[in-house]
């Protein structure tokens, strides 16, 4: 499908944004070093974004419609997937960490979309526990008690990884975590 | 004892930062602002910290000394107990979150301390672990793989909490943790 040439700048300035975002944060970031990634004057820039929040709007806009938020109906082992997939993604995982950080800081424009994201996130995450496991894990737990560490652990283990690479295996160490919630006298979960 | 006028005062500014950093994350962060605050030029702040970097690498260096790094002797339970703390200083908390995001963007000031301080810390975790399992935990999982998720959960667990304090317990969800780490045969934890 061809795109209009309109559309196809807004897509290279929100790449531009991703990037310069995961070098400086959103705060950190500037109109002109978005456009200046892209050739664009920073009047140019503002006639596809007129403000730095709009930037920051549609990028977050655009990664909902790409990268979809982990599904009700996923199976667990998907889980695994989606963090392997992230382990190949630093870029990625960068910007939106810095954001995260960010996002608890006074009035950011990233807040909301973090806040509502993870009441979603926590109920998908518990409904693909309850579909594993009923309403009640192996260790006692209710999947709502579950899911809300499944999301703490994935986000925790993303800064340890960006970090110091070399030392944290995300993708290994959320295996561990599914074994954790296996109980203790399950097998190791087949890799 | 009485504190030279000097370190009260330089006391006083590294509140201020700390208070800055909450509310603006480090990159947001002025001088000025911060010496506006403690009612200073920015020219007299000049005078007890050369650079904003130098304000930081102070601020982080009163951490370590107030806020210790988890004993490697540490009990389990002094763990929730730190939770707990925790979640009677948003302000603090909200201060090192925002950082720790900000520190995975290019050339943070703060990345070489939370890189090293982690290392230290997942391996403190370990033995904390390792003197209440032994060599493997009910799980199977060693003390080095529950270590690494334990830090995780503690740090997703912070911004989970700080964006949306009604909805999550950052206290009870970090007990569920210590009960996953128990297996499926325990008894929930005394609480």
């Amino acid at each position: 499908m061809v795109r209009a040439k309109g559309e196809e700048r807004r897509a290279e300035i929100l790449r531009a944004t991703l990037e310069v975002i995961a070098e400086r944060g959103y705060r950190g970031a500037t109109l002109g070093a978005v456009a200046e990634r892209v050739g664009l004057t920073q009047q140019g820039l503002l006639h596809y974004f007129p403000t730095k929040e709009a930037l920051l709007v549609a990028l977050l806009a655009e990664r909902d419609q790409w990268d979809a938020i982990p599904g009700d109906s996923w199976r667990l082992d998907l889980l695994s997937s989606l963090v392997d997939y992230n382990a190949m993604r630093p870029g990625v995982v960068q910007t939106f960490s810095a954001l995260l950080g960010e996002s608890v800081t006074e009035a950011h424009p990233a807040r909301d979309f973090f806040t509502r994201r993870y009441v979603v996130v926590r109920g998908n995450m518990a409904s693909v526990l309850r579909t594993a496991y009923g309403e009640r894990l192996p260790s006692g737990l209710t999947p709502e008690q579950a899911g809300t560490l499944m999301v703490a652990v994935m986000d925790g283990l993303q800064y340890q990884w960006l970090l110091d690479p070399e030392a944290v295996d995300m993708s290994a160490a959320f295996r561990d975590f599914l074994h954790l919630l296996e109980g203790a006298d399950a097998e190791r979960p087949k890799t």
